[in-house]
């Protein structure tokens, strides 16, 4: 992508409708834009991260055996009446009614609807035990949205959910979730840890959250807990089952409620706690899996032929992770962006290096500056890890 | 994938709720299950054909030169005022109201937000044109829901909207964009037309429809037309832009209306058109590029070790495109249910083939069958299109 069409305005001063460090950054970086209170635009920065998030949780919710659903964001009242919950939970809950006044609430949660699947679509202990999920976008009326997408109103969510014959049965899929939400939360680089949670409103009896660190340990974001809650894991039990009616035919020919786990991971506040995670006063610095682009090919002067075309070479070979910074700006200009954005490689092209057929390679962490011969820029790039 | 454990729950007789091929169909193969009128749950299959399309979708509009961002459901009031469609759009659009009385609607379409959104982030004419898109679950009231989720009440879109400083840039962009769109329905493989079309709600000066062939002509379903509308390019101007204050800065520092496009794919109903094009007495016949899974492993006695081994070892090698019928039920009854799902090659393991060390390779479309030796199985069909 090249900067000079890129949309992706950024600001140079903090907005003061921001008060935490992800949220400033995400819209300083151009990667968000407020619609409302708790309801953003994701821009083609912020869209980016997002997808990375999210394909690494595809990934290991497939590889650990999950299949992918999707349900609806109209819920029918009827539904959550069979769970006792379209009383019990109150105005964080939109409720919105059709045409025809038939009341129906925007999904904040699926466990209503995916028992009712399940009880649907799965009859026999054969088909047991199965796990499904879904990436998709949540509605919850917060009465008080802040920190940008860390707490707002729309927002995506993977939840899955598991079905079983038993106690066993649920015991071991909750740990081979255990297991590919720690896979997941190593591959995104991120420093986290696993709490023992009460269960809230879901219910069950016993269920572990995901904090990412926030060294940052702002007392608001974090409650005192200095992490960031961004997986939710729950063994359910009965609890939907139960009071839906979702059973199947055991070996017995008899029918037995399903025992269920349920499973969250907070898409959207990955981002944020990411950026909460790893960011200075000059900007972003992303954990390489989860930034927008992985590299920025910086002209020092986008006007310089020789520098341009060097620089065009190497962005094209670098392919779809790449950025290239051809806008006709002062360097130190079109530096202090990518820093602020929080591309993890600069390969800056100027005229000193190229007399030597050199580039200069610079990591946004580290500070850590080579030169590299311009026919192993691209190879030296893609080693970086 | 592993028959045994897909959530795919098949049907053997119509469901009386369908009256169109698709509906019944998408209903039958298990892909889908009503949630409430116009409120579909996507299983499995269903979501994997989803997939499919919105693949495809997204890699040739990336490939155009457009970028991805996501804009909310949840669109305010206010700025549905500022156009004057909260008050004309009628009772298509679904309306809420948060804890604190606030209105928004359930976005149908993006035109309001996305006009808001260049009017902040694109400043000056360097920046135009610029293209945008997003990949969406959009909500619409119909007043009669019918057909599944080819007119449906929640269902996914892709949305584009161009902003330009002249007619000129605009028609550019139209024709890139109305070639993306063949790009897009040729990769596909379906049978489409492109129509004049008048511009409705929209607005606009000049548009086209594409239409995919019924060859089933069902009269409601084509109001006669024969054709069902999968994609809409429509040149805006500055309807938008010009009420809600959408300007750039020209060469003379002057302050101009941007001049828009948009364009639309309807993702879920191109899952429905595909079916409706393709069909048989048996079930749903895919385009190979659409299709949930490209190959179905069948061994013919799943409890036979030597042809669930061999059935075993080109499912494993043939990788996620794979299905393995690996179920214990007669082999007539396994593979009604691979060609009602409309698997587009079957790979039969079978005593008679095994003492000749072959497998049947058969074709959903053609019904073309080959004996193929064990060790070709895998080439042979990778290299069916």
């Amino acid at each position: 992508m090249r900067m000079s069409r890129l949309v992706a305005p950024t600001l140079r001063e903090d907005p003061a409708e921001a008060e935490v460090a992800s949220h400033k950054l995400m819209l300083r970086a151009g990667m968000i834009r407020k619609v409302a209170a708790g309801v953003y635009n994701l821009l083609p920065l912020g869209f980016r991260a997002i997808t990375k998030v999210t394909q690494i949780v595809r990934e290991e919710m497939l590889n650990s055996g999950a299949q992918e659903v999707l349900m609806p964001t109209l819920l029918p009242k009827e539904i959550w009446e069979e769970s006792g919950r379209w009383g019990e939970y109150g105005k964080e809950l939109f409720r919105i009614s059709d045409r025809h006044e038939h009341e129906f609430c925007l999904g904040p949660t699926h466990e209503e609807i995916i028992t009712s699947l399940a009880r649907d679509a799965v009859k026999s202990y054969q088909k047991l035990p199965v796990t499904l999920f879904q990436i998709q976008t949540k509605f919850r009326d917060e009465i008080r949205p802040r920190f940008g997408v860390m707490r707002s109103r729309e927002f995506i969510m993977k939840d899955a959910y598991s079905f079983h014959t038993s106690e066993a049965s649920l015991d071991e899929e909750y740990k081979n979730m255990r297991a590919a939400y720690s896979r997941i939360f190593d591959r995104m680089g991120l420093n986290y840890c696993i709490q023992d949670a009460d269960s809230g409103l879901m219910g069950g009896k016993f269920s572990e959250e995901f904090h990412v660190i926030a060294d940052s340990g702002e007392e608001e974001l974090a409650n005192g807990k200095r992490g960031i809650e961004v997986g939710h894991i729950f063994k359910l039990g009965t609890k939907y089952s139960a009071k839906m009616n979702c059973v199947y035919i055991d070996e017995e020919n008899k029918e037995q409620p399903m025992i269920m786990g349920c499973y969250g991971i907070g898409i959207s506040r990955i981002v944020a706690a990411a950026i909460e995670q790893g960011h200075d006063k000059d900007g972003i610095i992303w954990p390489t899996a989860l930034a927008p682009f992985k590299v920025a090919v910086v002209p020092v002067d986008s006007k310089d032929k020789e520098q341009l075309e060097t620089a065009e070479k190497i962005y094209r070979e670098l392919g779809s992770e790449a950025l290239l910074d051809d806008r006709d700006l002062r360097i130190g200009v079109k530096l202090k962006d990518i820093d602020l954005i929080g591309i993890p490689v600069k390969v800056i092209v100027g005229p000193k290096g190229l007399k030597e057929g050199k580039v200069e390679v610079k990591l946004r962490k580290s500070g850590e500056l080579s030169m590299v011969p311009i026919n192993e820029a691209v190879n030296h790039v893609r080693n970086i890890r």
